[in-house]
């Protein structure tokens, strides 16, 4: 007789389609999924009692090391001279250096994101010649604190420019060797005032690492547009294709639809993808028409309760019912959509295997009262068990014992 | 000696600044605010144990009428050629004809709002020649039998028009003397194509009744604000300061900063207040630049789950987050605006007597963790404690026996 005792039976499982099915873990991972009711009965089968069963949201895009979610509350203040990320990264130097310590803070965030469903998650982590690697090294064992309960990837992140910030190209090549996946960006033009020498530094680590690529980029209209490009084609020059992100990528939604199509096809053959958080009040990717022309676009919590801005919950669901309000989506296919756009789509572009409710993935769902997913995106029921490997690790947004 | 059964008492209850106090309600109203364990102890007294006391919010915009929140799911359908009202109207008349009956879909969203919070309202209840005033005389006996769980106001809203829509002026005069509190309007340009024509209507009626008025008006740009100047003369020339309110206004949010100006000194001085539920894909009343210039704005769900759009929670404390939001409020005074506008300045615009935290006001109060309103705005925390007239109504969500 084999060893039987990993196996765990669930029933009554309402799908996206409407159907009630019946499933099997085995070591984690998706055995036969069936018609509810029509196989021999399971007396130790865990009933989800039509439950709607969705696959756990991907955190595309968040900064674990310096959120304020969970600690003393600290008001934001005003730009001295409009908007300026230098004066910001100050401010926040200021914040975190009366902060409590990161690993707790990160702790913190992590623990909301999981209790809300988020089970693979990409995380920015600053890397700067006055915080060196200390963030990545909190960070890195965070990780490896939380492995059992969710996959995280981070990206070196050069906060403070590379060019215009000596000694980052090291730090970040260092942060890689560290165990950092990605290498990050910010801003080559309006940062660091030098398109190409940024991007030349980004895309060698990454080639020496084998490592992603995840940039930053705020810069809006044709300033935003021509990075974007640029990105696009080292991506196709070094053959990177489904391996580099654009986050914010603002200009794409002020340009004209012309320039649009053009960025839209450009972005698809090169497999960049973008990320966005729909952000409130300026211009952001129209997350239809790059679906439309077959770009990756996902999304993440960005910042919660930090230095840059006091919103942010930490659940992908609310932020699918943001981009959704956001992008004007009443439709039901629109709103699922948005609902791919914080699941699939955030697997695709994090490259996560064996992602999704299929027969050999993971069983890592999120289960909750809503009739289907367009209901779940605008009713956002807070009650939810979430579950790991076939194994409930948080309901209703606390942790569970394991 | 004196009755004293009405009494009520109170203890350290937090107030927006940070201090902890104790009061007394006497029949339904503050009776002495005092600093906490100043005054003698009271045995009998409820420990609020440092929650954030907060007024009762104003939800200023709503729909009774016409929400499917708890009732079955109806998809959206696509605009045939462009949004239009006209086509909306005949969508949401398909779906009210199969939809559970309107009084229980009012109660369903009634309780929505009383168990998030809001304990005063203004409805717009739909008038036109199809549905004649068998929607005011069911909102009416419905706003009858929760008359002690919440105030609330009603418009009689001509959804289809007045100069369009033959025996519509007729209706709303009809409906004002079966109860209705205001008269409203739609679009006097886009939808009548007649702005002196409606308004002429609009404000005959109100004359005529001693009524509030508050218009619909979508229209963008020049031509919304031109509609704005013509109902703040009209205002003005009547003597109706601070009766009047225009919701949505649409228009004030992309006109340039100088014919803001002008028109935000016009609403001012004519007391004029606009009703923005800050909108998700298209541009709004500037918040900040109005409040500034001495205008009343403030704030309602609007459409909760109707034929108009999926969205919508009936929580005035997350429109306040959204207002926020949209408007890129990140410091503490931004939140406290934010939250002013669902608060303060909709109990203002209702002319709401007796309104806030103060000695002699009704004690309509809601009780929350959270140490201070911008945290409230951000947290938004679902665990709640609303009290009307100092007695308990709801708590997280759902309304308490009486």
């Amino acid at each position: 007789m084999t060893a039987q005792t990993s196996n765990i039976h669930f029933t009554n499982a309402r799908l996206a389609d409407g159907s009630l099915v019946d499933f099997t873990v085995t070591d984690g991972r998706f055995g036969a999924i069936t018609p509810a009711g029509s196989g021999p009965a399971m007396p130790d089968a865990v009933d989800l009692a039509g439950q709607l069963v969705v696959p756990a949201f991907v955190e595309g895009h968040i900064h674990l090391d310096t959120s304020f979610y969970g600690d003393a509350w600290r008001p934001h203040i005003p730009c001295t001279n409009g908007f300026d990320v230098r004066e910001r990264v100050a401010f926040q130097a200021q914040n975190l250096a009366a902060a409590a310590p990161m690993a707790e803070r990160a702790k913190n965030q992590l623990e909301l994101c999981i209790g809300n469903g988020s089970l693979s998650m990409r995380s920015h982590v600053m890397v700067d010649a006055s915080v060196g690697l200390s963030h990545v090294e909190t960070i890195l064992a965070v990780r490896e604190k939380y492995r059992d309960l969710i996959d995280i990837q981070l990206v070196a992140f050069p906060q403070s420019g590379i060019l215009s910030s000596p000694g980052t190209a090291e730090l970040l090549d260092e942060a890689l060797k560290l165990g950092c996946d990605l290498v990050g960006g910010l801003d080559p033009a309006s940062f660091d005032r030098d398109v190409n020498g940024h991007l030349d530094v980004v895309f060698a680590l990454a080639g020496k690492h084998g490592a992603g690529v995840d940039i930053h980029l705020h810069d809006g209209g044709t300033l935003g547009l021509f990075q974007v490009e640029e990105i696009a084609a080292r991506t196709k020059a070094l053959g990177m294709q489904g391996h580099v992100v654009v986050s914010h990528a603002y200009g794409l939604g002020d340009i004209p639809a012309d320039a649009l199509a053009k960025a839209g096809a450009m972005l698809a053959a090169t497999g960049v993808a973008i990320m966005t958080n729909a952000p409130g009040n300026h211009a952001f990717p129209p997350v239809a028409a790059l679906r439309q022309a077959g770009v990756t676009v996902f999304s993440g919590s960005d910042n919660i309760r930090d230095s840059w801005w006091p919103y942010g919950d930490g659940d992908m669901l609310s932020r699918a019912n943001m981009i959704g309000y956001r992008s004007g989506f009443y439709e039901d296919h629109e709103l699922e959509a948005a609902f791919d756009v914080v699941s699939h789509a955030g697997a695709k572009a994090l490259r996560l295997k064996d992602y999704g409710l299929s027969v050999g993935a993971r069983v890592d769902f999120v289960a909750m009262r809503a009739q289907h997913v367009p209901e779940a995106v605008v009713a956002l029921p807070k009650e939810r068990t979430v579950y790991r490997r076939g194994k409930a690790v948080a309901k209703n947004g606390t942790i569970l014992a394991s």
